[in-house]
């Protein structure tokens, strides 16, 4: 045990020698950043100062199966967080906020982001707790192994390196002994140069158009991010201005229905296609492409791939196979992972045709301010660490199993989805990063829409039924302006007076007493009283740019990253996903089979008896459908060619 | 108590007399109706045996304040199956599932929906202790006074009659001793002129143009149901070429970013703006509709309103004053709750403008299709009341605290947000419905995706981390066909496979023996292991028409209603929403006063040092900008006039 420390601290050093010292003597003004002499960072949050365990980096994880360490949750520091509880318990929010010192102590601010955690249930003994569990996890320790380019992700031996895409060209990351940045730069400039060609028109497809329009083939974490960071831009001012007369759609999921919307009023002349898939072989995504490569031949040949077509990928052997120019493949690493993508090619490709690069360089900048901060700041300072701690405060500790995400601003209307999925796949584990059950629930359930809109639906439940720690979001400028004569405020301040205001609802409540006094008939009394204390955090950006989203976005992954290394699980892999996918195969392959041979799936397929019936339900169901095999079948106003008059 | 019971009783067996017993002798096939004789109605299921307490119905709630029933959580039935966990808890789904002959008595088939429940975590004992406690709840009859236009809304005094909306012509239902069902087909018949005038180009606009394009304005049941439905009907065949060369858009947000969504593009002389609010009186709706309205008269002069605008609401005097042409309103009723409004004139008018009346007289009889089910089927083949049956099993007895919405369909795309509000809202309650503390937690976190986004997406902890109980819905003929030569299956059956796969994956997971036989290393078998035993339900719908939609909608109102019923809450009011909408007035004040004051929010103002400084900075920062009061200041392309050039 205390080998393996050994060895994974000095690596760790090694590391960090290679990188931090020439970034951080370049760049004035940055927080101190720790030399690579263990001893001197011995400042809380800098560093950590408990060393009872083997440090968890890089391939070291595999001989530790075998070396068990301690789990957190049998830690003094855990026990005293839950000691901690019943003090907590006694307390009321509607007590507490009337502290004005407690109010500024839970307040954090970095770069006109203001962060206010004031209702919370917590005090400052909660923060010094929770700050204590961060420095038992060795949390200091896991994020500059993250940042050093470590394999941390030990299930599939890859180093984690979302932060790597946005860092500025003269910055230094090794991977296995690689500067990456110079890579990162070199599909970014290729990125800058194939976009202004294509938005410039230089760029044309098969018969001589510009391609003005766009459909981003991708699911999941080649999805979500770029559709919510799409939809933050689309009414901002100046991003508005710079897609005049461009569309940029999704297409997603393998339902072709989606496909007649992604497709739906689109000319295939006028239509670029980039097909988003780190491996080339994500089913859905290579079936969708398929399905948009036909829709493009059928009407311009089979030669307008090259034109038409573009991949973002890291295989660059199916790119081709499948006929677009490999030239035309945008690259990005194993060290991204699919839901930490939005600031690779997958996001910025799509993005940059959209709106132009320099405001998907403004986006990086925003999301390389928000990693400098996170790896920079002392935790007692630092906003993804404190809203992670909270979290796991919150869920773990508390027993609140949900979390809803309410930006008032409905820019961030796709937001609640991509966070969604970023933290319910990133940390919903059974097991720690070792393998071991974990004796409590890590992951929460995160859902949310944006206020004012979930105020007229699920806020019910929140004020008045179960307890949902919230998250609000609001924004000082808006990216729109509109004020009627004669009204009181304008519609955006109107707007964030519900921001304001929803969050003292949940916190201070309003008791019988109250009620009473004003009047309020006895019978309706228990109806209309809100018992308060429920927790949220406020998060107030100055206005909602590229730079924001870009801080935004970081944020949030900076936090379930921080929740995932005091869990002590991986937040970087997905096995979880694996076997709908294995199963899924194995009825295509039944499906295929029952209906070629003109059968029914009978017991002897291995199915149980309710999948057995359900699909033999389905199958009946299609067989009385015309399926005419031999041809293409599109839906007619998808397709522009004469011939297209074929309908179930 | 005894005397309560006795007139509870006799109201409602006298309202059933009005109604049930015609619409049964007119429609042969329907399932038995009770006869009004309480001794022959102890079929189980179809009346309730157990008469400990007081009957549940009208205004006789009031009074009830006083007189207490045992609370449902002190039953013998509630302790049986509290009892039962533990036997439920030691049975795996892997094994259950192999039992053809409990799949067979877990299916249930209505109408060519079908059902398959044996993917819960129940055998038939569970189910019969669930159709116990169903009884002691008291289920039967409060259904009864639902459909019998009883005021169970007991704390605004409301009948509750949703079901009414979707009734034929000549059913009949008595609230407070009038027949509604006249009325409701008055409105339909008026929504059918109408919107058929609008349709033919026969009603124009200002310059004499048919308005071709519609903005709904509205919120929360005026928003998300309508939604919904639109996005379920888009890529219908029929509908699509029923809705070729209109537009239908929503405003539901006071976010002004909304309203330039909603408006973008749009020309003011070929646009209908539709006002949808119960009272008229909603703030976000009615700031949206000044704002609509100054865009649609800075273009077309204070006169166009009368041709531009309509209301959907019940104050008649409000939409007056707003300048709206009261023959332009289109009614309903104080029992139609906002989240169950859907199919009243606040979904019914948008969607026949944009699909035709025809295809919502389909929808209706879709939803009126489950109300029959729903209200004539005895219990233990009821299926939404098997759902909520085991919603209630899943969420207060198992202790899971989520449901996953997931359709397998892109076209359902908005249902999961719908019923995260039907739900949330109706059941999301702290106090039974006579105002008493409940000793369990009521109502659950409603989330979800369409599949197959959602598996690449929050599936990973539904696999591998918290237990959420999924419901899968599938549909066997897709809107749209795509078929590729030389695939295996087509693209509908591609998104089917997973609907199949994703269900058994929960339930049966993959144990450590399977993984070490199929060579898996040993450090990746934690990690790669799925517990399994994780219950859904299984949907299946033959196709998405708009009767299905219908359908689908009812199930899920039903559903939540059993829910309400059995917890004994109040599932028809949402005090909860008030507190949030009384502090946000507040904040409106003290804003304006500040601003036109030109001071900051002081300690006296009353609100707490965190939202005083938040609001400040917020103040502060918009101060920074140029506010120009006098005039009203719009995003420039969203007016059409010359003179309009101030921007922020």
């Amino acid at each position: 045990m205390q080998q393996a420390a050994a060895i994974g601290t000095s690596s760790l050093q090694g590391q960090q020698l290679h990188r931090r010292t020439p970034a951080a003597a370049r760049r004035p003004g940055r927080a101190p950043v720790a030399p690579p002499v263990h001893a001197a960072q011995a400042q809380l949050g800098l560093t950590d100062k408990t060393h009872d365990g083997i440090v968890t980096s890089g391939n070291a994880y595999r001989p530790a199966g075998t070396v068990k360490r301690l789990p957190i949750a049998y830690s003094p520091e855990w026990n005293a967080l839950r000691e901690h509880t019943k003090e907590i318990e006694s307390l009321h929010l509607r007590d507490l906020l009337q502290d004005e010192e407690r109010t500024d102590s839970l307040v954090r601010e970095h770069n006109s982001l203001y962060v206010d955690f004031s209702r919370q249930n917590v005090t400052q003994t909660t923060l010094q707790l929770l700050l204590n569990l961060a420095e038992r996890a060795k949390l200091r320790t896991k994020m500059n192994a993250m940042f050093a380019g470590e394999h941390i992700n030990n299930t599939e031996d890859r180093a984690v390196l979302h932060t790597a895409l946005r860092m500025p060209r003269d910055e230094q990351v090794f991977v296995d002994g690689k500067d990456v940045v110079p890579d990162v730069w070199e599909v970014l400039d290729k990125i800058r140069d194939f976009t202004e060609r294509v938005r410039n028109g230089e760029w044309v497809g098969a018969t001589g158009k510009p391609l003005t329009d766009v459909v981003a083939i991708g699911i999941g974490g080649s999805y979500l991010g770029p559709l919510f960071v799409h939809t933050a831009m689309q009414f901002d001012e100046q991003c508005k201005n710079l897609s005049q007369g461009r569309k940029l759609r999704f297409l997603a999921n393998v339902d072709p229905v989606d496909v007649a919307k992604a497709l739906n009023g689109l000319n295939p002349e006028t239509t670029l296609v980039i097909v988003i898939s780190k491996t080339f072989t994500t089913t859905e995504t290579m079936l969708n492409a398929r399905t948009v490569r036909t829709w493009l031949t059928a009407e311009l040949g089979q030669e307008a791939v090259a034109k038409h077509m573009v991949a973002v990928s890291t295989n660059l052997k199916l790119v081709e196979e499948f006929g677009i120019d490999p030239n035309n493949a945008f690259g990005f690493w194993d060290w991204v992972g699919g839901r930490y993508s939005v600031t690779s090619a997958v996001g910025i490709l799509p993005l940059a045709l959209q709106y132009g690069f320099e405001k998907m360089e403004e986006f990086l900048r925003g999301a390389h301010d928000i990693d400098c901060h996170f790896r920079d700041t002392p935790f007692q300072d630092n906003i993804p660490v404190l809203m992670g701690l909270i979290s796991i405060w919150n869920s773990t500790f508390l027993g609140r199993s949900s979390v809803a995400v309410l930006p008032y601003c409905q820019a961030l209307s796709k937001f609640p989805s991509h966070i969604q999925q970023v933290a319910m796949e990133s940390v919903g584990k059974q097991v720690s990063i070792d393998g071991e059950p974990l004796p409590f629930k890590a992951g929460e359930i995160y859902f949310g829409e944006p206020g004012t809109n979930g105020q007229h639906s699920f806020y019910q439940l929140i004020h008045q039924g179960r307890v949902v720690p919230c998250e609000f979001i609001g924004v000082v400028k808006s990216q729109q302006s509109v004020y009627l004569k004669g009204e009181l405020v304008s519609n955006h301040d109107e707007l964030m007076c519900n921001f304001f205001a929803q969050a003292d609802a949940l916190a201070i409540g309003k008791d019988s007493a109250t009620l009473r006094s004003e009047g309020v008939p006895e019978y309706l009394i228990p109806h209309k009283t809100f018992s308060g204390n429920r927790p949220s955090t406020s998060l107030l950006l100055p206005s909602l740019t590229p730079f924001r989203v870009g801080q935004l976005l970081a944020l949030y992954e900076n936090r379930v990253a921080t929740q995932g290394f005091i869990w002590n699980v991986n937040s970087f892999d997905q096995w979880g996903v694996e076997l709908g996918k294995v199963l899924a195969s194995r009825v295509r392959t039944m499906m295929h089979t029952a209906r070629t041979r003109s059968r029914r799936i009978t017991i002897t397929d291995g199915f149980n008896p309710s999948t057995r019936k359900m699909i033999n339900r389905y199958l009946d169901g299609k067989n009385q459908m015309l399926y005419p095999e031999p041809r293409d079948v599109f839906p007619c106003d998808l397709i522009h060619s004469e011939g297209c008059d074929t309908k179930w």
